[in-house]
Parts: structure tokens; sequence; C-alpha cells
């Protein structure tokens, strides 16, 4: 046979399950989006179509139902470790998992009377992202968020850079800096020895760092904006060895009014879809290895 | 000749503009999307293609970004009565405007030092809305938002309902409540007499009676909430005759987790995409006539 | 009290029915996303939440898959006649019922053994389009299609348009005319004396007129593509009274080569998002009047 | 200091160029939305933001614009084969050029006059996708496309699977299976001794084999039917070496009509959007190492 199988998983994405916990009348919101993604020996339904090793798909979005009432919800990280366990440590044929979680967040509503015991409404625009990856001896968790877009309206320059044939971008002193930040970061985290992060105060100080490194960054380069950001959570968060972040560069072009007889002194800008810049790295804590995967357009 | 043109108009859809204040190092930011639709003496343009009368789409994208700079942005609402006047005015064959704005809305990064003068980050999920129309005499102005998404988690039943041979949905006497608003209401604003509303205060307040009312309202039916959310923006808002909305009923089905010797009380729901309910109405002040056009999937 | 509810309905969007046919060995596949919109006497529900008059939206859902079923999918059009006419005859409280159906398109599979008996492939681009409404006693049918996107590569030009303060435009002898095209067409159909279309080959007919109108037509505006479109299907169709279209016109900019010391005989072009030109227009058989309605954007 | 670099590229996403071709009055369109992405030594502008070694994004945008008119653009792949080694070697601190291109099909609009010269119409729902990497060394091109959505009415089934506590999903030995391909493929190409296969034939070829493996393979799991479907690639097609799918199992559930008191004798579906099986595998021409990266989610 001239073929072979190489890397294969399988799984079931987009189990959106919401969870209403009742502490009296008050009540608490967990909003998941679990995609579970299992590997172990699985040449032969490849080969032949035999299921004899092959747990359903459906099994896997019946478990994230049942484990959200047996185990509950305290976070995305724990929903996911106790997932990723489950599948390995049940099945005789999985021999690893990944469990990727997006959680969509809600705010109470206020009224007059206060904060809403049972009303929400979605909050902010990022969703957060974990991913629990377990082989049954080692465990990576890693957290992240998307779609945070944020905005600098001075403070960033561009200049001094390369010019060739095809070059005809001016230099700027002053410019807006725009991007929608997506971002993961690794935790340093085992099961055995040390302390588990309470993994949501982890989750909103970095969000806080990373955000503060934005904005309190004078910026030569978006390269050096997401570096400080990425350093800065390394410096601030020690359960943290890696951050990897794709930032678009969302241009904001300054409009040429002259032809109106007007002038735009750094005032009214055109904000651009496409072409846009793409800016892309991993920030490690010294001697630590990468490993949150890069991603299909890496090089 | 056998065809006739009827209703007809044309414009520049998407014109992204952002616009920086510079209170001294405080920055202030605008962020608009405009779409411009002009109609008129337009029938020779439709059977001989002269342009005689049209004034090109692109003057209009150029115009979006001068009268940012000579009229600044004060609200949606202002920035397109000034645009809609302008249209109507200045070209002869132009007889009638509408100006339609999503305005996206960005918050103050908060470092340790407090909030940034020139940092900021997207906020909510929803858009603000505002169009403008005027033919020279009479002028309209809807606001509006789309894509608040509110839930509640009880004080929701649906019972009591039509059944026939097709009907097999069980009665509830507490469920999730969700949907995603899309919502629209006109002002009785004319340019003549009476005092302009300040447009920012009234979108604030008009979203939080909604948001209010939805979390106030024991549900019966998405139809009461619904009626309920524009009756209290009727009565709390003198400004406003009108109101529409468009409620998806996001449904959340409790999970079956008997097959797995799990009970469920009223604490893990699956989220559900499609198919969904779609409630609209609109409610009035009463004795004003309805002027909110109720959209291509009305009956 | 002092509102008053206003045009109002309610049903349930997103049902996705695919239905397979069995002949021997040879299946035909109809797939259909099919949103069913009520309206009636409603108040009670509105008001005070008291569901005597609703069928829930549910039961709608079921009674597309059970119709599927007892009456087949002959067409979209067909489809749609029967499901409203059965909501408004067989619900005391409803008097009104508009089915909106968006048709998916497949292909089969050719091998080198010929077409497939039962694999399918997803063809072309656009979303074909049927929308039927029933009060019990007028029936209109509209078909229609979406994202057919079109372009030609000559035979366009854009000049002797009005220029005023914020014009820049060059005019243009030769440009890419490109857009999606958005159109929805009105059958003269009722229920009683005339005969059926076949809405299939009606279908078929009128979006090949539609695209050789715009290959054939020398353009000197949108418009007046536009409009030869509509007039085209207008004297070609019986059946079809009336035509909207709402087209966006998706610019190709030439690209200057000339700072890298290359022309550019309208060769290389850049394709532009946004903003977008967007024209739009209804045409009629002389002395019909408009009965597509024409959208929450139009003046 | 306490961080380092890791892996970092940077460049411009979606720079979208349509070329018209002329010959005589036939016209011909290639429509390419082209992404560059460069690495090198890049740890100046990350640590200060020194722009020393930075070609700006906006120069690749104006080079994948110059290129089209001095190269023009035989095949995607051709044209990232330039891009990429332009890059390399031109820029002394470029070491790495990544080029990923989306192809958007278009056909000609056939009339009674027969096909336009100019006139064209987009084509199919799948992208073709072209990606070429080079490091000075050794090249690495790998075609694909997205969004090739099939389906077989018949010929699958699935059973004797694993059964946990968790399942309740019965056996079925008839259902439909669908799923939206998305496939990537590595050509075994360098460019020195061997011939460069013809890419557009290649790609048609390789098309028409995932198609008809597709078709022609009666499944016991999607699994065995992907695997088939790369086997089938590299079996007939000689200079592809790896084959990548990611494919979504489109549920389509058999609906009950029981309760209306009817049957469905495998005819009635619901075509459900969330959640969805994935299942995702590499195939290798035996004796092969993996390069294609494979992806963000996988274990």
């Amino acid at each position: 046979m001239p073929t072979m199988l190489g890397q294969n998983q399988y799984g079931k994405a987009g189990t959106r399950v919401v969870r209403i916990v009742r502490d009296g009348a008050t009540h608490h919101i967990k909003d998941l989006d679990v995609s579970v993604s299992l590997g172990g020996d699985m040449e032969e339904v490849h080969h032949s179509g035999s299921n004899a090793h092959v747990l359903p798909t459906d099994t896997m979005k019946n478990t994230v139902f049942a484990f959200a009432r047996e185990h509950g919800i305290d976070s995305a990280e724990q929903f996911g470790i106790h997932l990723a366990r489950h599948f390995v440590t049940s099945q005789e044929h999985i021999h690893r998992a990944r469990v990727r979680i997006e959680e969509y967040a809600w705010d109470r509503v206020v009224t007059s009377e206060g904060a809403g015991e049972h009303s929400f409404v979605r909050a902010g625009r990022e969703t957060r992202l974990a991913q629990v990856t377990y082989d049954g001896d080692r465990w990576e968790v890693v957290s992240g968020l998307t779609d945070l877009t944020v905005l600098n309206s001075t403070d960033s320059e561009f200049q001094g850079y390369v010019k060739d044939r095809y070059t005809t971008l001016p230099e700027t002193r002053d410019r807006i800096l725009a991007t929608r930040v997506s971002g993961r970061w690794r935790f340093n985290w085992t099961d055995d020895a040390r302390e588990t992060p309470d993994w949501d105060t982890s989750y909103e100080e970095t969000r806080r760092h990373l955000l503060e490194a934005f904005a309190e960054t004078y910026s030569r380069s978006l390269q050096q904006t997401m570096y400080t950001m990425g350093a800065r959570i390394i410096d601030e968060r020690d359960e943290i060895d890696e951050v990897r972040f794709s930032l678009p560069n969302q241009h904001h072009f300054l409009v040429d009014l002259e032809p109106f007889g007007l002038d735009n002194p750094n005032e009214v800008y055109l904000a651009a879809d496409r072409p846009y810049g793409l800016i892309e790295a991993t920030v490690l804590r010294d001697g630590c290895a990468a490993r949150i995967p890069v991603g299909l357009t890496d090089l």
C-alpha cells in the first residue's frame, strides 16, 4: 500500500452549553461553546471503516452536558480538565484529548433597583478561550482571547524602515495604532505538586496587563508594542511561560481634505478593512520552550 | 414602452469615518459607518444612462469626510441631519436623502494610573443606529440598536397556547428567555419650533428603559415582553412616538439527562441556533401613525 | 393607555429541511431554509401575555417537516403556497401568512462513470429566494436571488455627472463594472383563473435574461444596466409584473503603477470592499402598481 | 531580561488583486486575495522598535500589484513562487517568506450568442488555495480548497462503535453523509531538477479525484471516506506527497414524523448546524514526512 496515515483526530465541535446556578433568588450563568478532539488507536477506522475503537462524537456532546451537571463549571479551564481526563482515562483506545472552549461573558442588567438577580446582558466584544490538552501523562493548559479591539490615538510612529523599489509609504511621527487582539498564553501548571491557579483571576489579571501595556507603550512599531504586551504578562504572571499574539494592524488613514480647501490636523481618518498588516509572535519566559502551535499560516 | 421606473435611490454605503478630537492631552473618539442614499429626478439615468443629474457616490463619500472636519460629529443623529440637509438643499435634482449611520462605542482603557487619555477599547456588543430622512420639507429621525443580547434565567413561562395536529411542544412554567434585541425608535422632532433632543442622552435613557422593562417583566410570552419594552419607552420618553422591535427567540432547551442517571432541575441548557422564533411589532404613542418601514419580510 | 399596537407578526425562522426523493437508485434532493411569519388577532398576547390565539412557532417548524412528507416539495414556491394556505385556513385567529424560503442548489457529482445517482455537490454561489404571502383572499408570490456576482471587464464608462465642491472622481471611458445581484420579482399569479407558472422554469429563464441583459448592455451607469435587466425580465416573462434590484457597485480601482516605473493599461485592479455604491430600483410593467416592499433603508 | 522572542513573522494580508488579460476582444480574468508573511532578523524591531530591518507591509502590497503587471498571473502557485523568491532574495534581513493566496473562480456568462467575451459570473462555492513557502533553500508548495460541500444521500452507515455510559446514539445502516471539504495537498516540487507541474491542471485533477472518491466510496465512517479521498489523490497524482483534510460532519437528522401520523422512509431530514462532528487527518505517500502544519486545534 503506497499511503499511510499521519496525524489524525476526531471529535465534536460547537457544543453550546449554558449552565444556570441558583443561589437563592440570585442566579449565576456560564455560557460555553465546547469542542472536543480525541486521538489514539485509530488506524482501523481510517482503513476499513471499523468503528470498534470509535467513541461516537454524539457521546462527546452528551458527556459535555452530563459533566455540566455532575461537576459544574467552575471555570472553562477546570471544565476542560475534567473532560480531557475523562476521555483519556475511561477509553482504552483514546490516548490524547484536546478540549477547546469559547466562553461568552454576561453582565447583570442594572436597573433603578440595583443589579438584576436573574437578568443578564451579553458583555464586551471579546471571547475568552481555554484549551486543555492531555495525553495521560502531560497536561497543557492554554488560555486566551479573541476580538479585543484596542486603539491608541497618538504615541505611535512608524519610520526608519527599509525602502526598496516598491516602497511609497511616507514615514509618520503620529498615527493611530489599532488592532483586534488575538492572544493565547500557556500555563506551567501540571496536576501534581504545585498549586492550581485561580483560572478566572488569572484571566482577568492577564487581560488587564495586556491592556495596560498597550496603553502605556510609546510605539515605534506594532512589533514592539506586541512584544511589550507579551513580556509584561510573563513578568507579572508567574503561572504563564509563553504568550502568542496575532495582531492585525487595522490601518486608519488620515484623509486628504486639501481638495476641499480643508486641513486635517490628525482629526479625520478612514478606517480601512483590507489589506491589513498582520503581526505575529511568541514571547517566552527565558529558558522555556515554545509549545503553543503557531497556526496554519506560520512560516 | 411597456415598463416604467418605480421607487429608486442610489448612494454610497459603508463610509467608515473615525474622528479624533484633542482636548489637550485628552482625546475623544467617534467611530461611524455612514451610508447615504439619495433620490430625485433620476428617470434619465435609468433610461439612457445620462448622468447629468447624478452626483457621484464617490462625492458622497468625500462629503462625509469633509463634514466630519467642517461640522464635527456631535452625535450620529446631528451628523446625519447636516448631511441630509446638504444633499437636498445643494443639489437641484436631489429631492430626498436618507443617511444611515452605525456607531461603534469605545471605552477608555483604565490602567493603574486611571483612565487613559488616548487609549481606547471597543465597548459592548451592540451597535447603535441612527437614520435621518429629509425631503426638503419633512424630517424623520429614527435611532436604534442591534445585537443587544439579553437573557432572563427565570420568570418566563409559555402555556395556554393553541394546539393543532402538528403541536408537540410541552407547556412550561419556568424557562430561559433570551433574545438579541434589534430595535428602532422614531422621534417626533422637526427642525422648527420645538427643542432638539440631546441625542446621546436620549439614546442612553431609551436603552436603559428597554433593559429595565426586559428585566422587570414576568413573561408569559415574548410578545408581551416586547410590547412592555416598547410601551415603557413611549411612556418615559416624550420625544419618541414609535418603537419597532424585531426579537429572535433564542431557544435554550433543557437537556434531558435522565439517560445518564441525572436529574436536571433547570440547570443545564442547550443554546440552539436554528430554527428560532422571530417576534416583531410596532408600538405607537396613541394617535400617532406608524412610519418606520417594517422590512422586507413583513406581511 | 397611552400606547397602541401597530403592525406585528410572529413566526419560526430558519427551519432547514432537506428532502430526498428516491426514483429507484436515482435520488433527487431539495434543500430549503423555511421561515414562516403569521399575523391576525394578536392584541391579547401583546397586552396580557395570553397565548389563547397563539399557535406556537415550534408547531410551525413541525408543520414544515410534516408538509415536506405529506405534500412533497415540487418547488419552493409551491411549498410556500401549501404552507401559507394551511396556516390561514386552519387557524381561526391567523389572518395572514408569509412564507419565505431560501433554496440551495446541488449538482450531481460527475465521475468517469457518469453523473452520480446519489452524490451531490453544492452548486453556484447564489441563493434562490421564494416568498409567498396570503391573507385568505389575495396571493402574492415573489421569487428572487441573492449573491449572484457578475463582472464586465469593459463596455462600461462613467462620465458627464454633476460636479460640486466635494467631487474629485475623474471621469472614465473604460472601467470594470461588477456587482453582486440581489433581485426579487413579483408574479401576477392568483389561484383562480389563470395558469400556474412552472416555477422552476420561470426562475431559470428569469435568471438567464438577467445575466444576458447585464452582459449585452454597454453601460453608461449602473442605473442604466439595472433598468435594462429589469425591463428585459418584464418584456420576456409575461408572468412577472414587477422587479426590484439592489446592486452594490463593487468598485475595481485601476492601480497606479507609475511609482514603480510601470504602466497599467487597464490590466491590474484593486477590488475594494468598502465603501461601495448602492443602486436600487423597482421596474414595473406599465400600469402595474409596486407591491414589493422596498426595505428598511429605502427613502 | 526574563523574556525572549520566539517564532515571529509579519506581513500584509488581504491584498485583493484582479488582473484582466485582453486577448483581442476576449478577456481573461484572475481574481486573487494575496497574503504575504515574512521572517528573518527581526529581534531588534521587537525589542527597541527600530525598523531598520523592516520592509513595510505597505510595500508588500505594492509589490503584489506591480508583480501582477511585471510577471502576470499564470497561476496562483506560480505567482506565489515569484513573490516568495523576490522577498527572500532581495531583502538582506528577510530569510523566510510565505505567500498564501485565495483564488476566486469566474465562468463566462453564456448568452444566446455564445460565451461572453468580457462578461463573467462568479463560479462555484469553493475557494481555491495556494501557499508557497521559501527560506532561500527549500521550497514548499501546498494547494487546496475550502467550502466544497458534498453529500451522499445513501451508501453511508454508522455502527459497531464503542458505547459508554453517555452513549445514546442509535446505530444506523442508511444515513445522509455530508461535509464541507477543507483540504490541502503538498507538492514534492523543488525548483531544480524536476519538471514543474501544470498547477491549474493539477488542481482540477486533484479536485476531480477527491469528488470521485467521495462519491464512489460506500462509507462505514467519515474517517474511512476521508482516508480514501486522500489515498486516491496520492495514488493518482505523482506530484503530491501529502494531503490534509478537515471535514465537518454536517449532520442530517431523520425527522420523527410519527406524532403527526406519518412515516419517514429516509425522506425528510433536518440539516443541523451545531454541534457538528469534526474529522481531521493527514494522508502521506509511504516514506514521506508530514510537513503541512496541522493547525491550532490539533492535538
